[in-house]
């Protein structure tokens, strides 16, 4: 029996650090190759330590998507972070609190938000805008550039905002199912982007275009029509990004590990501690039309192997977990075995387990 | 201005503390004039605060879904708690603990499992066997009788642990959507416990029959068959148990408060501060067959009034949300309004949240 075997007696979320640092590097590496900033979006991993890894790579620039993770990110040493989330005015005592000790961004998508900052800020910002590039969750169309203009007018009107660019997610990528399909994606949202740059760059020179989903980032290797990337899932990736294309399944660097409670050979199903409150309740639809909420792996001493073949996390009750898999690997286990399952969506199941543990025993916490 | 809207500057869980009182009241005369044991689920609120308004119910027994639930609890006073999930074997230490300091109860399905409670047990545990009345999650078939004497065998062996009875949980009546549908999933159950109970009488004298998920609970109102009832969701219901029927919409007592971050009338949405991290992803499918995540409430000052029509959370980011709506009711809003929502599963969405905020202004906390 093994370390990391004899401390895990709840669900627990492993991380394989080497696959992680992996994934940073690797992504580093093309943003350097591309000559564009790289600002990843912490909102996957919250933590300090894992931040660190990225310093490590160089990296100086930040995204989060609240401003209390802000705040928990300038704790740690961050002097240059975007909260890529459009501003809650009402937060504007953190914003100025925020703003009078880093180089904090914000994002924008509305001439009376602008307003208000113009009258409230004492601090100060620098101002991103939010361009629907397709996904159409929230900002301003691409193809509306007056709207954009009313913005960048009332920008001006503060010697506090300092504009810094049009910004976007294309995250109707991660609705992709093959690397062709995120590539147009792509190009559309990004020659969209381009149009606006161009469109204002003699009025107000210097704003750069901001873009980046993981499934974009993972895929393309060419970034040179952008500015800046902020990817965020690819820290860890997960079962989602493994489906759309954006990874292998061996770069994920994440897996829950989960006692077994009951066995059940009559149904072909284990029951585990392991439930909604432990993954979230994010799912995909299999290739036989299933919705599943996780891929069970092949157990490899402290860390994990590949998927096992129709082996998934098939029901989630708020802790409980069934797992639906073939007769000859239910019959490997017995209550007390833990069971390792890739997840969904790690972005909202580390957030809610609220630590790591790596697979040399050590934990790593979050943001609480 | 009122009080709370100047408290709310991100997303909220508000109580009604009138309302959830009234619940519980409700559900307890009901345990009363049946005669029955309440022993309420509390891992819907997880609340030292909300717990001793059963308390002052003349609750003394309670049901969690896990050990470090039950250690919370008992730290709150409470003496008499059932961990209504499956035993999980590796966390034999704090069973142990808990066992010596209060009048615990562990739920079992497997004879293996039993023999190594037999073997490791220090301290007295009470013990109900997990039966599965229909729902096929976990549990033994009711018609398996030799499988439930293995059991009882098995946990004669042992002068710590003492018998408590057949446990189960009907949540197949969650897919249920109208009370006659509900009533016949309780009477199928309930008949199949009873089947097992009368037939160990002679030789187990003393078991009981231990039911009870919300939707049965709230419809019934003869439990004479059972001997002890285990609701949960009840103390708030949510927008599932409306549509289930449950509950009237007036019933729910907690309410999302988000601050609405843009608007755009031009596609009959509101982008709202409030995500899958606030809300949890759990959806039901609406009349018109979509996929929604919370229904919208009009504002009542401090509380809320009733569900907006055809208006809802459409879709969830981990930190956005979309509301969908009429665009007579999206032209009341601006950015910085306060937005009341109900969730579609409390449990989940208080379990996200962590705490709560009354309509008085006062926080509750629940275990971190």
């Amino acid at each position: 029996m093994n370390f990391i075997f004899v401390m895990i007696t709840v669900p627990t979320l492993l991380l394989d650090e080497e696959k992680c640092r992996r994934n940073i590097r690797m992504m580093a590496e093309k943003a350097r190759n591309s000559d564009v900033v790289f600002r990843p979006h912490f909102k996957t991993h919250v933590s300090h330590e894992i931040g660190n890894w990225f310093m490590e790579e160089g990296v100086e620039k930040i995204t989060v998507s609240s401003l209390r993770m802000a705040q928990y990110f300038a704790s740690g040493g961050w002097k240059d972070i975007l909260v890529a989330f459009p501003v809650n005015i009402l937060e504007i005592e953190l914003i100025n609190i925020l703003a009078a000790d880093i180089d904090l961004s914000v994002l924008v998508e509305s001439p009376e938000t602008v307003r208000f900052l113009v009258e409230n800020l004492n601090s100060r910002i620098g101002l991103y805008i939010k361009i629907d590039s397709g996904l159409r969750r929230t900002g301003i169309p691409f193809n509306n550039p007056d709207a954009v203009r009313e913005i960048l007018n009332e920008a001006g009107k503060s010697g506090l905002i300092s504009l810094r660019g049009f910004l976007t997610h294309a995250g109707h990528s991660y609705k992709a199912t093959c690397p062709e399909e995120i590539s147009r994606i792509h190009y559309e949202s990004i020659s969209g982007m381009a149009e606006l740059k161009y469109r204002f760059m003699n009025e107000f020179p210097g704003l750069i275009i901001s873009t980046g989903d993981t499934p974009t980032c993972s895929v393309m290797d060419d970034f040179s029509m952008t500015d800046e990337i902020r990817p965020g899932n690819f820290v860890f990736y997960d079962l989602m990004q493994t489906t759309i294309g954006s990874c292998t399944p061996d770069m994920v660097a994440v897996a829950m590990a989960c006692p077994v409670v009951a066995v059940h050979p009559e149904r072909n199903e284990l029951v585990i501690y392991g439930g909604a409150v432990h993954f979230s309740k994010e799912s995909i639809t299999d290739a036989s039309g299933r919705t599943i909420y996780g891929a069970v792996l092949e157990d490899n001493g402290p860390g994990w192997g590949a998927t096992v073949q129709h082996a998934v996390l098939s029901k989630l009750s708020q802790e409980h977990g069934i797992v639906g898999a073939p007769s000859e690997f239910i019959d490997r286990f017995k209550p007390g075995d833990i069971i390792k399952i890739m997840p969904v969506h790690s972005c909202l199941t580390a957030h809610a387990m609220g630590g790591y543990l790596t697979l040399t025993g050590r934990t790593i916490t979050m943001m609480a």
